[in-house]
C-alpha cells in the first residue's frame, strides 16, 4: 500500500513525518502523470502545487477552514488529498470534474474555471464569517497570472482596506499563467523572485548604520521607523504593502516546511495577509519542464513516457485553420495586428506571433483590456484581431458593447472554443455568445460551417472597418467542407427537395457547425417525405434579409445552434420574420436554459438532442399535428414584407 | 467680451499671461455653475478640473496629441477650450452631449461613460502610433476612483509593460469617485497625499548620509543605486514604481503653472509616466464642497445660488421606494447585506448604511468584485443585495452567471436606471439587461409596474436562497399604483375586455412601467374595435407557464418592453410560446438595434414608437392584415400544450 492510498482526508496527512512528506509528494507526481495521460487534463499546474497543498491541508482544518482555488484546474492534488483518488474517468460523463467540485465533496467551494476569481470570493467568505461571528480562517490559493486580471485587483483593493479581517492570499508564483506572465507585475514579482539575497543586503545595512547616531537614535531605527521602512529599499514588497497587505515571501513552494512556517504565521495574523510562494510548473516531470510553449498545461490521452498523443489525430483543428490564414492576411496587410489574453499558442497565434513580433500582443488574463485596447488601435488606424476562448469574451461583453461597438471600432473577435466544449466542463462552455451578443448594435457574427468558410468570413471579416465583426467556432477537428448548391442573399443553400424547387414544407437554419445535423435531419425528414430546405446563413447578425422571405415559401422553420435557446439565432430569426410580418412558425432547437456537467461533445449534444434523430423527429412531430389540424402548404407568394403581407394568412389556401 | 469668448481653440490657450489664464479660470468656473444649474449635469467634478484641463490644453496639440478622458463627464471645461460653448441644451436633444461626443468635435476620442477605460485605450492607442511610425503623444486622464476599477489595473499593467512607449497618465485625484473613494489604493493615495514633507525629509537625508563615506562612495550614492533607491523610503509611490511606471507628483491640480511644469516634464519622457495630480471636488463653488453626500457630481436643474431645485418634484423616486422599503427588510433579516459600487447614494443605499453600518460595503468602482464578493457571501451564509445601475451591470455579466448562478447563490441584484434613462446619453441607458440576463440559467427577473410591486417583489426575491434574483425600475419618479384585475398563473392581469371572456384579439404583454402605455394602447385598440388582454407576467424570468395557454386565447401577442427588442422579454415569450406549439403570432416592442442619443427619456420613447398611439396602431395594422387573409378569431381550445396541439392551424376556422 502506497502512502497515497492511505490519505482518506486531510487529517491523514498531519501524523506523517517529513520524510513521508517527501514520499508522498513522489507518489503524487507519479500518480499525476499515469493518470492525467489515460484520461488528459491539466498537468503541469497541479505538478507544480504538490508540496503546497499538502502544506495548506496540515496547517488548515478544511472545510471548516476555507481554502479556494483560483481557476480550480490545480485542484487535482487537492482531490487527491481529500478522498478522490479514482481518476479513472477524469472529466468524462459520469467521472470526476477538471475542477473542484461542490457535488463531489464539502471540501470544494469554487467551480468556476475563469481565473481571478478567487480573491473575491474570498472576501465574501471573510465578511460573511465576521458578520454572522463565525470563525474559522479564508485561504485563497491564486496564481501569478491570475493576478493580472483586473478582478484580483478589485479584490485586493477591497481585501486590504479591511484591516481586521483575517484573510490569507498565497500567491502561487510559477512566472506563467498559460504563457509566461507578462505585464508591469509579472516584472515586479519577478524582482521580489530575484532578491533572494536581501536579507544579506539589510543585514550589511543595518550593520552599518547602526553605527552612525542620528538625534539620539541610530539612524538605521529612524529609517525603520519611517512609513515603509529601509528594508523596502531593497525589498520591493512595496506594492502589496502600499495596499496594507502584510506580505510573507517569497517562499520556496517546494520547501513543505518552509510553506508550512509560512501558513502558521500567517495564521496568526489578525489581518489580510499575502504569503508569495515560488513553485516550478510541470515539477518532477521532465518532457513538462523543458517545454517552453506549455503544451503540459493541459494535455490530451498520451503516452507518459514518449509523450505522444494515443488518440487518433482526426486532420486539422479550427484553431490551426485560423492560425495559419491569419498569417497570411498578415502577410498582406500591415495594419492588421493580433491580441490574446494569456492563450498565445492555445488560440492559435504562435505563428502570427513568429512571423510579426511586433503586430501581437500578449495582455495577460485581461479580456477587458484586450477589448479596451483593441478599441484604441483601431481609432489609431489599425485593425486589431482579438483571439480568445469564446467562454472568456463573458469578461468583455461591456468593453465590447461600450468601447468597440459605440465607437464604430473595425475590430474582429475570433471566438476559439465557442459552442460545446465538453470535458471542461459547466464554466468552459461558449453557449451563449449568440445571444449575449445579438444586443450589439452593428456587431456582424459569422459562423463558419467548415474551414473554407473559416478562411473566407475570416477575410470578409477584417475588411470591415467601421464596425466590429466577430467569428465563432468549436473546439476540436474541422469536419470536410460541406458545398452550397445554391445562394439566396448572402446565404449559402446547403441542401433542397429538386421537385419542391424553392418551397417546401420546412426550412433547416443551420448556425455554424451544425451543418452536417441539419444536413442529416433533412434527409430523414424527406424519408418521411417531408419536404425541406437547409439554408446556412454564414453571417448569422444580423439577420439577412433574403430570410423572411425565403421562411415564407415553407410551414415551419427551425432554428439549429450550439448555443442557449434562449435569445440566440432562433430569437434574431423568430423577431426578422415578425418585424417582416410572415407568421410561420418558428422552431428553435439548442441549448436549454441550464448549466451543463463535463462529458464529451458528442455525449453532451445528444443529450440534448441535438442530433439528425432528435431533430428530425422533432419537426415531423409538428408536421404531423399542423398536419391533423389543418393548417398549409408552403406559400407561393412574392418576397417581400410589404408585398406579401398577407403571408400568415395565406398559410390558409391549402 | 470676457477672456473665455475669445477662446476658439485650444492654440488661443498659449498665448495668455498668469495673470489671464488665473481670470479665465473664475470665468469658466462662473459659466460652468450657471450653465449647468440651467440644464442639470455634472458640476462638482468639471468645477476640479479647470486648471487641470487648461494646463492640459497649452501642453499638448490637441487633436495631433490624444487626449482621452476617462468616464468623460469632467469634458465639460475641454469643451469650453475646443470650440464648445453653447451650453443652452446641454444634454438636450440636439444639444451637447454631457460626455465627449466624435460628432462634436475632433478632439474628442472616447465616449463611453463607464468608468476605468481611458489607460486601455491610451494603450491601444499609443500602440498604434509606434506600429504605424507616427508622432503625437498619448495622454490618459483618469480619476482616483476608477483607479479602483480592475480594467484600470489591467491597463496599467500593460503600460508598464511596454518601457519604451510614451504615455502620459494624468491621475486626477481628489479623494472621491462619487462617494469617497475606497479601498487599498485610496489609503496608498491618501499617504501620497500627505508626504507634501517628503522632499524635505530627503533633503535632510541627503546631507547626512553623503558624510557617511562607505567603500569610496557615500552611503547615500550607494542607496540611491539601489534598485528603488532612498527617496521611496519616504516617498511611498512606489506602488507605481514597482509596476515600472514613472512617478511625477503629488502636483497641486489648482496651480496651473505646477501642472503645466509637471506635464512638460512627462513629455520629454520616453516611456509611460503617471502625473499625480491633487484636486478638488467642486472647488470655488461653496454648496458643493460643503455637501459630504457629493450631491453636487450630478445637478438637476436648480436655482445656482439657493441651489433649490426649479424642476417641480413628481413624487418619490424608485429609488427611494427601495431604499426604504431594504432597510425596512434589514430590519426584519439579519442575514440581508447590501454592496455597492462607488454609487451608496445613488442607488438609495444611505438609509441602509446608516442603520446597518457593518452590513454594507461600498467596494469602489467594481462591478465585477461587487457580484463574486456577493456570490462569496450568499455561500457564507448571508443574503446580499448588489444595487448597481443597469447599464454598469454589464461589467459583471461574467461574474453574475459563472460565480452567482453556477453556485445556485441566493444573491438579489437591484437595477435602477433600467431601460431609457434619457440626458445621459448612449452608454448610460440600461436598456439590454433583459436580454443579456435571458441566457442566465436559474436567474429570476422582476421588472415592477408601480411603487407597491416593487416593495412586494423585492420581498419576494430576498427570500429565494438558492439562485440569483434581479429587480429592474427606471430612473425618475415613481408613478400611480396599477391594480389587478385578476390573476393568471403569478402574472396580473390589468385590464381585459368584460364581454370577451377571457378570450380577446390580442394579448399585451406588459414588461414593468410599460403598464400605463399597454393600457394605453389596449385603450385605443378598443375604440377600434379590437379586444384587448393586458397581462403583467410581474417575473419576466422565466416566462410564467399560464402564459402560453393564454396567448392561445388571442390572435395576437405584443410584448412591450424598454429594452433591446433582440433577444428580450419578447424573444423569451415567442420561445415559450414555440415549446409550447403555440403559434400565435408575437411582435415584439421594444428598442431596436440601434445606440441613442441623448435627449428626455419622453422624447426618446416618443421617437422609438413607444406610446400607445403608435403601439395600437401598429397592432391594428397587423390585425387588419390577417383580417384581410382571412386569419382566424381567438381560439377556444384547451389550455396546455399537448391538448391544442393543432393550435395554429385553428387560427383558420374564423
Amino acid at each position: 500500500m502506497t502512502i497515497l492510498e492511505t490519505i482518506r482526508g486531510p487529517r491523514d496527512l498531519k501524523a506523517l513525518t517529513e520524510a513521508e512528506l517527501a514520499e508522498l509528494a513522489e507518489e503524487i507526481r507519479e500518480f499525476l502523470v499515469h493518470a492525467v495521460a489515460r484520461t488528459g487534463g491539466h498537468l503541469g499546474p497541479n505538478l507544480g502545487v504538490v508540496e503546497l497543498t499538502m502544506a495548506l491541508h496540515r496547517v488548515f482544518e478544511s472545510p471548516v477552514d476555507r481554502i479556494v482555488w483560483d481557476t480550480g484546474h490545480q485542484s487535482y492534488v487537492h482531490k487527491l488529498l481529500t478522498g478522490r483518488q479514482d481518476f479513472s474517468k477524469l472529466r468524462g460523463k459520469g467521472g470526476l470534474s477538471g475542477y473542484p467540485s461542490r457535488e463531489e465533496s464539502d471540501h470544494d467551494i469554487v467551480e468556476n474555471s475563469h481565473a481571478s476569481t478567487a480573491l473575491g470570493w474570498a472576501d465574501g467568505l471573510a465578511k460573511a464569517r465576521d458578520v454572522l461571528g463565525e470563525r474559522g480562517h479564508v485561504v485563497a490559493v491564486i496564481g501569478d497570472g491570475a493576478l493580472t486580471g483586473g478582478m484580483a485587483w478589485e479584490a485586493l483593493n477591497n481585501i486590504a482596506a479591511a484591516k481586521d479581517q483575517p484573510l490569507i492570499i498565497v500567491v502561487n508564483d510559477n512566472e506563467r499563467s498559460y504563457a509566461p506572465t507578462i505585464g508591469g507585475l509579472a516584472n515586479h514579482l519577478a524582482t521580489l523572485r530575484t532578491t533572494d539575497s536581501y536579507e544579506q543586503v539589510l543585514a550589511w545595512g543595518k550593520d552599518v548604520l547602526q553605527r552612525t547616531p542620528v538625534v539620539g537614535r541610530t539612524l538605521y531605527e529612524s529609517l525603520h521607523g519611517a512609513k515603509k521602512g529601509f528594508k523596502d529599499a531593497f525589498a520591493p514588497q512595496g506594492m502589496f504593502e502600499d495596499l496594507g497587505l502584510k506580505y510573507v515571501g517569497p517562499i520556496d513552494g517546494h520547501d513543505t516546511k518552509a510553506v508550512e512556517s509560512a501558513l502558521r504565521r500567517a495564521k496568526r495574523f489578525h489581518g489580510p495577509v499575502l504569503v508569495h510562494c515560488l513553485t516550478e510548473k510541470g515539477r518532477g516531470y521532465e518532457p513538462a519542464l523543458a517545454d517552453e510553449a506549455d503544451r503540459f498545461h493541459t494535455v490530451g490521452v498520451m503516452d507518459p513516457l514518449t509523450c505522444e498523443p494515443l488518440a487518433p489525430s482526426n486532420g486539422p483543428s479550427w484553431t490551426s485553420v485560423f492560425g495559419d490564414e491569419i498569417v497570411r492576411i498578415g502577410a498582406e496587410r500591415e495594419d492588421v495586428v493580433a491580441i490574446t489574453a494569456a492563450m498565445l499558442h492555445p488560440v492559435g497565434l504562435t505563428k502570427f506571433a513568429e512571423a510579426y513580433p511586433d503586430r501581437v500582443w500578449d495582455v495577460g488574463i485581461a479580456e477587458q483590456h484586450a477589448a479596451v485596447a483593441a478599441a484604441g488601435l483601431a481609432t489609431g488606424g489599425l485593425h486589431p484581431v482579438v483571439a480568445v476562448y469564446a467562454t472568456f469574451l463573458n469578461r468583455a461583453f461591456d468593453q465590447l458593447l461600450m468601447d468597440v461597438a459605440l465607437h464604430r471600432c473595425g475590430v474582429t473577435f475570433v471566438l476559439d472554443r465557442a459552442g460545446v466544449t465538453g470535458p471542461d466542463g459547466a464554466s468552459h462552455n461558449g453557449m451563449w455568445d449568440l445571444s449575449v451578443l445579438q444586443v450589439v448594435p452593428g456587431l456582424r457574427i459569422a459562423a463558419p460551417r467548415d474551414a473554407d468558410q473559416l478562411r473566407t468570413q475570416l477575410r470578409e471579416a477584417v475588411t470591415v472597418d467601421d464596425a466590429p465583426t466577430l467569428l465563432r467556432f468549436p473546439k476540436e477537428s474541422v469536419g470536410p467542407s460541406i458545398p452550397a448548391v445554391d445562394r439566396v442573399g448572402a446565404m449559402d443553400v446547403l441542401s433542397r427537395d429538386a421537385d419542391a424547387g424553392s418551397d417546401a414544407d420546412v426550412l433547416l437554419v443551420s448556425v455554424g457547425v451544425m451543418a452536417p445535423v441539419c444536413l442529416g435531419a433533412a434527409d430523414l425528414l424527406r424519408e418521411r417525405g417531408i419536404s425541406a430546405t437547409v439554408v446556412d446563413p454564414r453571417w448569422v447578425k444580423p439577420v439577412d434579409p433574403a430570410l423572411p422571405p425565403l421562411a415564407a415559401r415553407h410551414r415551419l422553420v427551425a432554428v439549429v445552434e450550439d448555443n442557449s435557446k434562449a435569445s440566440g439565432v432562433g430569437a434574431a430569426v423568430a423577431l426578422a420574420l415578425g418585424e417582416a410580418e410572415v407568421d410561420v412558425p418558428v422552431r428553435r432547437f439548442g441549448i436549454p436554459d441550464q448549466f451543463l456537467a463535463h462529458a464529451k461533445r458528442g455525449e453532451v449534444l445528444a443529450d440534448l438532442g441535438l442530433t439528425p434523430v432528435e431533430i428530425a423527429g422533432s419537426i415531423s412531430a409538428t408536421i404531423a399535428r399542423r398536419d391533423a389540424a389543418g393548417a398549409g402548404a408552403p406559400e407561393q407568394a412574392g418576397p417581400t414584407g410589404t408585398e406579401r403581407a398577407g403571408a400568415a394568412g395565406e398559410e390558409n389556401r391549402a
